[in-house]
């Protein structure tokens, strides 16, 4: 089978390096962008230029779009000048974006009607996971499009899974930001208390690393949350959106979540604070301040 | 130097086979319990039996006492016939159960007065860890005491660590038991969620198996959460009991603890619903009755 031609919108910070990588492989693109420098940037390494989605749409067969959130998804898929408005029978649309799993289903059924099949496919692993094809890619749709489909996504991600129908890979994406959030609050709640009934953090650290209260957060922010590292990582504007998210969907499913609500509304603390830009494990600076107290450890 | 003679007082599911250690190590080990048929069994292999905890007091110079709760451990160390009436100047208390950090300064306050050193030193590794002496110990205290002690704690555990100043021990094991529980509700909201919006929580199992979300609690129990299997385990009116103690500890020092003072609601839940012998990953099922649904693989 031929390499389809590939549209490719969103070129951030996540979509760039994926776009990139596709290149590389050899497939044709047509790439947009509001930010026209993300654009150039692309066309220059060999892409072609798409002036809408509608434009992508016409002039590619897989459309892949890595938005910011729903609305965006939204309004490029289905929006004036949309995907909606130039795809054709046999197309195929991954969202990979990370987005509400009820909005992947609008899409879905939206584009479906025009004969398109599409697949959610929301990552995990960063902008370091987007650089090196590493990223986990979690996939809701039919078996046979992620089938078809693999060529494509081995070239950006490595852990590359079928969760079940449209909207299915939105919901364990929705799951894993989760049990981090959680797992990272359960850290800072920790700090805080230990710091200030008198431990230094690190021991604290060092003593949890070893047993039950282990976790793949604890191993990779631990060791900065108690220097007070708070550099980004991901940033906690995006997992504040996810949180977003996530309630939506409680709400969607009728599935009550009373802790993550309650996470939600510290990171919305966190927001209000103007502390978005700080890596997630930075919500441990709104617990230290209600506390009035740093978890700061005096090792070196 | 000669091996001390010890008293231990709490021959539980924990101390009972902490004390047999001792025995088999060749320590001459004088024994208290209410439960007689626990101090007839630890007798039986070799101990001898103390009348009250004074009189295990007065025939030992190192006391180990391993009980339920706060108001165990002040009873036993500070009241009527306590250990406070029977120690001489120079002898050592190790109190190994999990109680709040207040309370352990507390007693070893009361019981330095007389002139004896004290350690708190509760243990994490569940009966598990007891039976097979490889328990980490979580030690607050004065750095001479805890070496001196050092060969009895090393017939007990395995990982064995000075945390700080009296009630330091305490406060670790605090902080372990905030991020335990946090790290299991964060896996019992993304199963319930993921499944209501009809994903296989064996699929949220595995794919985040690998990720970010990772933690030791996953690892461990998701793949029976999954199955409903909440056989203990870590029975959860024990972590019940821990999240008081945290709750208190947070009241004590001034530190707000959001989301673990709603988790304490819901294990509190589980209690009023009489759940209190489930293993503590048994939460999920309060979020499954709210929820209306059961979060069960359906894959074999």
């Amino acid at each position: 089978m031929a390499k389809p031609k590939i549209g490719f919108i969103g070129l951030g910070i996540m979509g760039k390096p994926m776009s990139k990588h596709l290149l590389d492989a050899g497939y044709e693109l047509v790439v947009h962008d509001l930010v026209q420098a993300a654009v150039d940037e692309v066309v220059a390494a060999g892409a072609e230029k798409g002036v809408s989605p509608q434009d992508v749409a016409e002039r590619s067969t897989v459309i892949i779009t890595m938005l910011p959130d729903s609305p965006d998804v939204q309004a490029v898929a289905l929006g004036e000048n949309g995907l909606i408005e130039g795809v054709s029978e046999g197309d195929i649309h991954i969202d990979m974006s990370t987005i509400a799993p009820g909005v992947a289903i609008e899409v879905a059924e939206a584009l479906g009607a025009k004969g398109v099949g599409c697949l959610d496919a929301p990552v995990s692993g960063g902008d370091v996971g987007a650089i090196n094809a590493t990223l986990s890619i979690m996939v809701g749709g039919e078996q046979a499009l992620f089938d078809e489909m693999m060529p494509i996504f081995a070239k950006m991600g490595k852990t590359i899974t079928l969760c079940g129908p449209n909207g299915a890979g939105q919901t364990v994406k929705a799951c894993n930001q989760i049990q981090v959030a959680l797992n990272i609050i359960g850290m800072s709640e920790a700090f805080v208390l230990g710091a200030k009934a008198g431990v230094d953090p690190a021991i604290i650290y060092d003593v949890l690393s070893g047993g039950y209260a282990q976790s793949r957060v604890h191993d990779a922010r631990g060791p900065r949350m108690i220097k007070g590292d708070f550099a980004p990582g991901f940033k906690a504007r995006f997992h504040f959106k996810d949180l977003n998210i996530i309630m939506k969907t409680g709400n969607d499913y009728g599935v009550p979540l009373p802790v993550t609500s309650l996470v939600h509304e510290l990171f919305a603390t966190m927001m209000a604070q103007g502390r978005g830009e700080l890596d997630h494990s930075g919500i441990m600076t709104v617990l230290e301040d209600m506390a009035g107290i740093k978890a700061r450890t005096q090792k070196e």
